[in-house]
């Protein structure tokens, strides 16, 4: 049994949703585990992780619709710091978290057909991101 | 320290919650481990995971009620392609998310003594789920 | 490799967010992990864990209003067995869920610099609440 961990550096393009399947997939494959268990953790209170539905872009439209339903900007918080997008962005962050864990079996996450890994960037404006990688297995 | 994974296959009976406790708790004894780390992953974006009350049936009408209102059915979606409950069972699996993580010790998983595992299915109709179970421990 | 597992006490003071990070810090200080894997779990489902915004109280003021909103008090919901708090706590708690997993390197968790982790109470009084804590690693 061993382990790995690096840090993903991720820029995002503002409010909406980067996917990092991909990203994630190549350093497992590097790592060469057969088995074992994948940990991701967004290291911001502002932008978070979540999978979902890697087909239709519709769904992620709607998605974004969604959290500014659920969560709007207006004047109504007490947090305001860095301006209106500002608390509404934690807010967005707390409905999807900044954790996931994936197993891993013949050397490859075990997301369904239809997943796929998202950074989800809650601020208006592009920003650099870190997630941290974190594999054990054999 | 050694691991073990399993895909755990689920018939749902259309909209609602499974309880799944005992399916896991099955198949965590088959497995022998003492102390250890159990993951479970719904390969699905339309169902999703939640560790809830085991008690009282009228907490799951209520979080039912509470779903269908945080993410109404309606034509407001720009994502329908399977229907009207397709997107609000994307944005309901979301609210909740699709991973799970409870440490073992003593041979059982260190559920609180109210807490059951629940496979949360936002579709309609039944469907066939998959779940990825991990276990890594001794 | 190996691992650690311990069950956390917390006494709340009722409705409102206790930072928790300094406690479990402590307690992965004591276990000695250069590299590994922390998973928690609350034991409750009217209570729950999240990781937010550690510098701002106003941040978690916000919050408090946004759960009241999103899962307000009221006569509509079917399960009130202790009350008007009681299936607005499951609510709330569902919202952020009750796991949380944090990657560690080099003897600490790689938690972002804004970052704290937080025990939610949902309901109005105190109680004595359990979060197990798993560690894994070399």
């Amino acid at each position: 049994m061993r382990q790995a961990t690096t840090i993903l550096e991720i820029r995002t393009s503002g409010r909406g949703f980067t996917d990092i399947t991909r990203s994630i997939a190549d350093w497992l494959g590097s790592q060469g585990f057969a088995e074992g268990l994948l940990t991701l953790l967004c290291r911001h209170t502002s932008a978070s992780l979540l999978i979902q539905e890697n087909a239709a872009p519709a769904v992620r439209d709607d998605l974004t619709a969604w959290f500014e339903r659920l969560a709007p900007e207006g004047p109504h918080y007490a947090h305001d710091d860095e301006g209106p997008d500002d608390m509404p962005a934690h807010l967005r962050a707390t409905l999807t978290g900044v954790n996931l864990q994936i197993p891993i079996a013949q050397g490859r996450m075990l997301l369904g057909t239809w997943q796929g890994i998202y950074l989800a960037e809650h601020r208006r404006i592009p920003h650099d991101r870190q997630i941290a990688v974190h594999a054990i297995g054999e």
